[in-house]
């Protein structure tokens, strides 16, 4: 069941991000930054926003926008915000001001930025690619940031490669993801995506097997040959894989679960089948 | 490796609880619930309190007694707690109408009561023993409500028997616990007992394996033939199992780490190993 090798692997069709020597820190004095437990951080101000948009790493969450700005003077940033992807709302002034505090000069204009550094995913998949038995983990839709906390631990002591999650629809790697990690969101490798479908299409393309949870499965999860490369996608809290992802994995896989309760919490569902993958790699090493 | 049968099992060390029809609920216009959000439920007043210690199931968690209570009138309320061998502490009157509101009449008694009930632990024992593989489920001193939450959830799931957890120094079945289960509380089966040493030599004495998590294990949870009756400890957040309660394990397990960090959530270790179990169960049935 060996997915047919086409010898070296494709190019990437994720775009490589810029170099870090280009990303420019905001200057002392221009960019202020404002920490809210739980919550992530603010930059606020058209030009320090201008600038963490064109730095590498994907690190703005997403951008409000207050009422009655005018769109000639951001329409460098609306350019790299629709460039890049990323998410951007409309809110009141009093809104923003809730945000970063009364005293700071926002110019109608906040973003949200990520408390860990994401992992470019080009990198990211170039490694993968390039590894001789990669495990990799796709989140579609995780919501709750204690659960992604949480998933991630269970990614770093499983030994993932990496992790993908979507830029949208989905927790980002907020204070509250960090603190719930324990430490994990420090080592293992995030990398945020546009598109899932398109990333499952370039994973298969480079032979690697894309095998889904779902409670609907027919397979059990120790029914696969995790030592195989194999990228695990999990659903998000509520409704588990979207219908499309679900029909473009390879395979399904689903925990045979024993008592009257339908589903297990995310970050258990991880754990449960990541160390069934460890059990395998382990049991064919002898 | 299996342990000799000793042939019937041996008289419970654990006194029966009053019969379901003795359980008094107060009378109404006596007794008054308030309702907390995620710290379960306070009963007060010297009568009601003593009414609900004489109930069967131990659902009273802790006893809150104000200052200036005169001995004379709670002397009745204090037997029950001694034999029972339930939590107490002092509090100002400020502080228990903090509990259960200004217009409470408490006579400086308030009681916290669990959200869901317990099941008697020696009924539980009963069914244990002449059960036919068992598995159960120890929790040696777990604080956190949502990992509790959490772990009832998996064991349901995983479908264990029974779960023991020690009357102190431990989460009760609290309202963060029985929201955080989804539902488990309902269903899986939950004992408090006394003395968790108590419980693991009469499990042991009764032919059942008593295997411990710990980090410092030799053994992968992999390496345990699980298909064995068979109960599993799982330490509390901070300091995983007690010295004391390691030592009386028959073995000891651990998760093979892949990582930088040294564990996962407790809820998330329960996983990978109750369902390790389960899958060497299933193996076996063919």
């Amino acid at each position: 069941m060996n997915r047919k090798k086409k010898g070296k692997f494709q190019k990437s069709q994720f775009k490589a991000a810029e170099p870090e020597e280009k990303r420019r820190l905001p200057e002392k004095g221009r960019a202020e930054k404002k920490r809210f437990p739980g919550s992530g951080n603010y930059i606020f101000g058209v030009l320090p926003v201008t600038e963490a948009l064109r730095a590498a790493n994907r690190r703005v969450e997403k951008i409000f926008i207050g009422e009655g700005v005018k769109p000639g003077r951001i329409s460098e940033m609306m350019r790299l915000i629709r460039q890049k992807g990323i998410a951007f709302q409309k809110n009141s002034r009093q809104e923003l001001e809730e945000m970063v505090g009364p005293s700071a000069n926002h110019q109608g204009i906040v973003a949200l930025t990520s408390a860990a550094e994401y992992y470019p995913a080009e990198i990211l998949l170039e490694e993968v690619f390039s590894g001789s038995k990669p495990l990799i983990l796709i989140l579609d839709g995780v919501e709750d940031p204690r659960n992604l906390g949480a998933i991630l631990r269970v990614a770093e002591c499983s030994g993932v490669d990496g992790v993908f999650i979507p830029e949208r629809r989905a927790v980002g790697l907020n204070e509250t993801v960090v603190k719930s990690s324990a430490g994990a969101s420090e080592y293992v490798k995030v990398a945020k995506v546009t598109n899932l479908n398109r990333l499952i299409d370039e994973l298969k393309e480079n032979n690697i097997w894309v095998i889904g949870a779902s409670g609907e499965a027919e397979m059990n999860h120790t029914g696969w040959d995790w030592t195989q490369p194999t990228a695990l996608v999990l659903g998000g809290e509520g409704s588990g894989l979207h219908r499309l992802t679900a029909e473009k994995c390879d395979a399904l896989v689903k925990i045979p679960l024993k008592g009257r309760i339908e589903s297990l919490n995310v970050s258990v569902a991880a754990g449960v089948i990541l160390f069934e993958a460890v059990r395998q790699r382990e049991s064919a090493e002898f």
